[in-house]
């Protein structure tokens, strides 16, 4: 499994990298080219060429569709960092603290330019299908990232509002990656619309795991403090889920969460966790959505060796213990 | 020619207030429809809808590549008020002012994919021409920005530099608009090379009448103050042609514009002006562009009598004394 995904990763990145761009205004280009080589799982490309080999067509032929996908990815995240006024990623500075806010914001704007024009290296057959499933996902993004702002504001929102908001922002995107693939495949509407189910309910799972990982990981193999989220008063699966059993008796958790000592903030937040069987729900939410995720992929009328790879996939991103 | 040009901008307006776009959330949409009713000139899908009736198609269907320039068009001015943080616009709060910058941010991302989605309301056979001019286009408008943004930190550029600055940041958009009208009706890559040249040439004669006007206009009839631009330091062709030609003697101009009395600022600038002839060498300018637009017109197998209103357009903008 790694070394089927690694390969096409690699691949990604060997693609990415021969993306060619102007030398001027270096400005523009050189934050895209910076951005792209920040490196990660580059797993929504990946999602777009299992998508295509997922309905019997080599996997190269969605490559640029694959690379739209990223460098889409990459442009909102260009962005987010601006709006979140986050210094660091990947170890590295972001393009707004490396060059300036403007430059951020107008290399991002390329970007977006960019990635249609990578997506449209496709035959003309394919280009209105394309670019409407294309659009929409993008638009999706845009909103959950609004929503996602607009609840910073109203931090006890709902489950359910939550999980939609992080299905707009981070889920839909999954999904959209690998109907483009799909596309780029002759894939029909049926099976699109399942591809999109699969990813988005996997997205789900992942971001439902994230949050779980943060409290309830282990020490050594999570690799991080565990409780940086609670630590960060961060609104998480876990947090909300604990608002909406408590109802009226909030006020002990809004209390453990107004702790001046980090350590014991974490601890209290924790204990109250345990109380409420928080991490049970969580296992059985995250559960739910992977469940769902590998029925709706076991109903997909495709290559039986590549949904075999998916299943690996699924299980992989909800077993890890970082 | 006014009412031939009114009844298209009516048009436009009534359908750009015709595109339905979500209510939720409200902080992504409700900024792009306040930035689309803001009204102006609507002279980029004007031409949209022209290039379209030059090749004898009727203008209508255009409509929606029309729409798609327009939201491109305004996109740029909210990200562009950003990065200027400019407060006003159209006598009325910028986007990151009634709302804040990273709506704004989010709005203009927004706006992009809605272009796109307004761009692709055509035939399967004419995407992949409207979206390699479109994106192409797009693209040049935001390396026309960046280089507006790097020449800030080097007031005296070369006019060479300047002029090839404003046709990437402004001019390419009309002949881009004007192409995508051509490539509704079906115009061929000669014609498509012509109306881009001809709106290209236009907008240049036009943002140097811009300048000129600031400067020379008539004082009534232009109806702001002559002289904003002096007071503001702003760089311009006037000024960028006046250092060119005062070489090594350019200390001069620098301490004209360096003098803290506004009124003895713009009196000794016009003054210089006047002694080395910036008059007359910015009318030669506008003139020569002007000719080119009109002579590239004169080629173009199209509709005689759209030539003629085009033609009328070219003067009036020209002769436009504000």
């Amino acid at each position: 499994m790694d070394s089927y995904l690694n390969r096409m990763r690699e691949e990604v990145e060997a693609e990415l990298s021969a993306i060619r761009l102007p030398a001027d205004p270096a400005n523009l280009y050189e934050p895209i080219r910076y951005m792209l080589s920040l490196g990660g799982k580059r797993i929504r490309p990946i999602l777009t060429l299992i998508g295509c080999q997922l309905f019997g067509k080599p996997y190269s032929e969605a490559m640029h569709q694959a690379l739209a996908v990223e460098v889409f990815h990459n442009f909102t995240l260009v962005h987010d960092d601006v709006m979140d006024s986050a210094d660091v990623r990947r170890n590295l500075p972001t393009v707004h603290k490396k060059w300036d806010v403007n430059i951020a914001l107008l290399s991002g704007d390329g970007m977006i330019v960019i990635a249609y024009q990578l997506l449209f290296n496709a035959p003309n057959e394919k280009l209105r299908k394309l670019s409407d499933v294309f659009s929409k996902i993008a638009l999706q993004v845009c909103e959950g990232q609004q929503f996602d702002m607009d609840y910073a504001a109203y931090p006890q929102v709902s489950i359910s509002d939550y999980l939609e908001m992080i299905r707009l922002k981070t889920a839909v995107l999954l999904g959209g990656a690998m109907q483009l693939g799909a596309i780029m495949a002759d894939a029909n509407e049926k099976q699109l619309g399942q591809v999109q189910q699969f990813a988005e309910s996997m997205g789900l799972a992942f971001q439902i795991k994230d949050d779980y990982l943060d409290s309830f990981g282990d020490q050594d193999a999570f690799g991080k403090e565990i409780g940086g989220d609670i630590r960060e008063g961060k609104r998480t699966w876990l947090t909300l889920k604990a608002f909406e059993l408590l109802g009226d008796d909030k006020q002990q958790l809004l209390d453990a969460y107004s702790n001046a000592d980090i350590n014991q903030r974490i601890a209290e937040v924790l204990s109250i966790y345990d109380k409420l069987g928080i991490k049970e729900y969580a296992e059985r939410e995250i559960s739910k959505y992977s469940d769902l995720a590998l029925s709706t992929l076991a109903e997909i009328e495709g290559d039986e060796a590549v949904k075999d790879k998916l299943v690996d996939l699924v299980k992989s991103l909800i077993d890890r213990q970082n």
